[in-house]
């Protein structure tokens, strides 16, 4: 058996989680929906990606630079199991997948009171199996979940703080700032926190928030009070056995986000992209019961794993999340 | 006698032409107008400006803040001989300024075709003589026309070209990118050029721009076939000469525009402005006819001077544009 | 009595104290040392300083120029009582001053051991009284404690942690990045923590820090434990009487670092500076004990006045720190 | 018969020639050197290229990090028929070459006096024909001559004028700004023109140049006086034609340099580089003889195919260039 999977949206989200959706081989691609004729529609098409157009606003477009459309949203959302909703926040496209009843899975920018279900595939994959409605948390978020809850799991968090300095656009958004300033989330705590804990409840977190001139990465400072005391070299083994955490090493010559990204462009990686959350190895210290990490994290693209995983408990392809990750882990080349 | 003159719109360009205003003796500001209570109105309000609401949208916020308004924007017309018009681009005020009654001046965010009449003060101050409509044009044209005008009239221009490297936005402005990007103009040739020409229509000027991600001045790379032969001596002691053209050089340390704006800071410039066009003297040169030059322009303020003098001219207190920019730059502190 | 300052180095700080010298009514400036015959000297000469020259590599470049000079720097130490070291770190002047028998002032760039004695004016201006050898710490910890000091001295902090987002250069430093990238300080935590205590051992305060591009203030994301539980508006109150910490608020437009430095503009500040620690108003939050705010540093400025006042102290001029304080804050035109 | 070839210095050009070496049927990659111990040499490692110390000052961190070194330079050199110098530029390694008796390329940052012959593959590939020392030339300079050298060729140049605004630093280069300034090369006309013509001097060239804050991509804006008069279309259609020259288009969406190299990214090209010189098409603009364009320089990765076209002149594996030129891009990927 495997899952038919459409994709609502073909930006950031929509064109890696089609490709990922491709490199499985329990799902099966039923197509992508798109608004407008740009570049990223034509690739779609080169790559055999059946097309399909959201809207009939563009339908010329598409006619004039001969992009084949396979149909319209509605007769993907007929072909599809399940829908990957990759368009801007609050678009509203639920009431079409309930009429289409096809199952659907969003992004971070919804609330979570969306589908009442906010998802990772450590934390929570088991709620997710079977449901038809699902949130994949943020990039942030996801980061946060993917250090902090075997730490809550295996240790027991007393309390965890994070500072999160964010990017300010992603590399292709050529209209957004800041140039030179640093902007503060003035809500104090930043509403990431909460969002940790739709997802796992018993995390105690609060986070802060700026944004900064750079389109690569968001970086979190990260301060956690454990329930025991630990030994550094404890913290590293545990976080070596998490999957989609990987460590970097100043003495490697990575000491920034942008070593980073350098690295995933070297290792080869798709689009450069970082699935994983970076881990600066030589700069995870303990004090007593304190932890002090810096993590990076590939705004583009580590929600991409959580979304396969998400579609296979949702079409109760796999019971076991930890044979999902795997799973995912090995067709898209993580570690 | 002197000028009545009111601010519609505290922005940018109207803040800093109260300022000038204020420092001229010919000149009385008789009020600012601005929409919301930010701390530029309390600031206005500090300075001792009459403070004028432009809409009634805001009034409690005004109220809330203890900042007193003199009155609306019509209250402000009425007491005013000619407004400065500092408001978004495409505002639409004109339909007001002429039921009042009251002459103003808009900025180069308008088209050529509200006023009739765009204005540099070397080049065409004899024509906004008693008049009642007037576009002082943008920060970018008045920069060419600064340096180039003086060209066109004692030597003239075969042609020119400019490449206008532009800053991405203004360093208040946190909204606007790009973060990492050069992002061309591809309107080939851009605007700039019918702009000098809607001044001058005699010089021979084409452009192209590129924004690249920067908060502090625009840069020009010209190019000007001169229609005779001079030295880079001869061109340099006729710049000497010209208002409002400013040399630096790179055996001062001034090396890039992020200098110049230091060294207007250690100038005490207020805000640490820069009225001037700075133009790079070790960086002139003249091969044959052919003369090279790079220049920087400072775009929140190189057209505040160009308002005074358009007051004075449409007011009719000033026949001689020289003595007019002299009394201007007198009072601001200008070379 | 007058105290007689001579500076050396005339750089982002040198340049500034000497200003800050010259609004005292009780201190003499007695002259200015520097290396090279750049536009700064120029600028030093015309605002009257005498000028000493720091070395006789250059001595031809200042004559090309013009730039009359007084003395070299070991004229400069005879006639001085007390020397503001604005000279590069670990420059080395100090066995210079100590032949000369001159008082001296160092910069946050050396190390606590090279006096002995790390200064803030709040904390512990009385250790300076009539100190021969002082330095004034960094803008980051002269930021930290500013706003630190009060809550320990009046409520006690249990532990306090800062999260430092510093400017990856200052706004004329166009050779040092990064572009496009947070790099983040490796070492854990940060050795600014440890420069708190070197002024007052008694706060516990653990920071980590990142470098980011922007070449406009220090912004910190600080937590502190109190030793009692206070509400936001008994914190808004301390501040609120706290020398050199200024409120801005978000409702006023002032939402980023850059907005605080057109406010600084705006208000005409010299050079656009801000000599206090801006805090955001609105983001100060009480839950508990638990204390969150963010705190804005002008790091070419904040540590002016503190220079002023270690000056009254080590010279005698001024026993109580409160009345020094308040001396330098009038004559400077800070809140 | 295949031509061995090895890599001198694992940088930003020696990793990306290695690769494209990898791919040609003609070539064998016998080896590259390194200094120091990063993550790029055990990248080379996993990659199966045979790696080699470029210094012995370092070989005590290849053995900690578990990095098979197989000789030292010289043993590479005695393997190679051919090396690549990706060193840093003056590095001086040619007597060590010329004792091995080896031939070389090096790059763009030294000078033509180094080999006397420099290189580019459409314009002097005969001259390279059996040459022991060739430069390929900067990636602004190949830039330049990917487009002008068919308009030189096919239609005559009368004069040129390219205005090229530069990448502050690379990607992972995070010590070099400038973060918020335009800095000019204030030395008119810029190195560029006569590097153009030290490929083919019949090129009559100028050149301006200016640094900004990005680290991706070259612009230039160039105006061509052609020969003759000559429609938009024949220019399009003759660049069609032309090898390694890349239409984009701003109805694609793509009107950036970032826009570009998502471009490069969703294409999966290695490393997310553009080997081809980006033209915009709509911004292709002819009046009467004069032509305007934009191009934009991937710097990291344009000189690549290049520097496999120079070994295979050098090593006489091919004496037509159009059949080099079609061999490697049909190896790497390039249209």
């Amino acid at each position: 058996m495997t899952a038919k999977v459409g994709i609502n949206g073909y930006g950031t989200v929509g064109k890696r989680v089609a490709d990922a959706v491709s490199q499985q081989d329990d799902m099966e691609l039923v197509g992508v929906a798109k608004r407008s004729p740009t570049y990223e529609a034509e690739m779609a098409v080169e790559k055999g990606y059946p097309f399909y157009a959201s809207s009939d606003k563009y339908l010329d477009g598409f006619e004039e630079k001969d992009i084949p459309v396979e149909g319209m949203l509605d007769d993907l959302l007929e072909r599809a199991d399940i829908i990957i909703d990759g368009t801007p926040k609050k678009s509203g496209y639920k009431p079409r997948y309930e009429k289409a009843g096809v199952k659907a899975i969003w992004q971070g920018g919804e609330d979570h009171e969306l589908t009442g279900l906010s998802f990772n595939s450590m934390a929570n994959y088991e709620e997710a199996y079977g449901a038809d409605y699902v949130r994949v948390v943020s990039c942030n978020t996801t980061g946060l979940l993917r250090t902090l809850y075997p730490l809550y799991r295996d240790i027991g968090i007393d309390n965890s703080k994070a500072v999160m300095i964010r990017r300010g656009a992603d590399p292709w958004d050529t209209s957004r700032g800041p140039i030179n300033s640093i902007n503060p989330v003035l809500d104090i705590p930043s509403h990431h926190g909460p969002d940790v804990k739709s997802v796992e409840p018993g995390i105690d977190i609060q986070t802060t928030a700026v944004k900064v001139p750079t389109t690569i990465m968001h970086l979190h400072s990260n301060i956690v009070e454990l329930e025991e005391e630990k030994s550094t070299q404890e913290i590293i083994d545990m976080w070596e056995e998490t999957p989609r955490v990987k460590f970097f090493d100043a003495s490697q010559g990575v000491d920034s986000t942008a070593k980073i990204m350098e690295f995933a462009r070297d290792r080869s990686n798709p689009r450069g992209d970082l699935n994983e959350i970076a881990v600066w190895k030589d700069a995870i210290k303990v004090e007593g019961s304190t932890l002090y990490y810096y993590q990076a994290i590939h705004q583009e693209s580590d929600i991409v794993p959580e979304n396969i995983d998400a579609i296979r408990a949702m079409t109760e392809l796999e019971e076991d999340n930890m044979k999902s990750i795997k799973r995912t882990n090995n067709a898209m080349g993580i570690e």
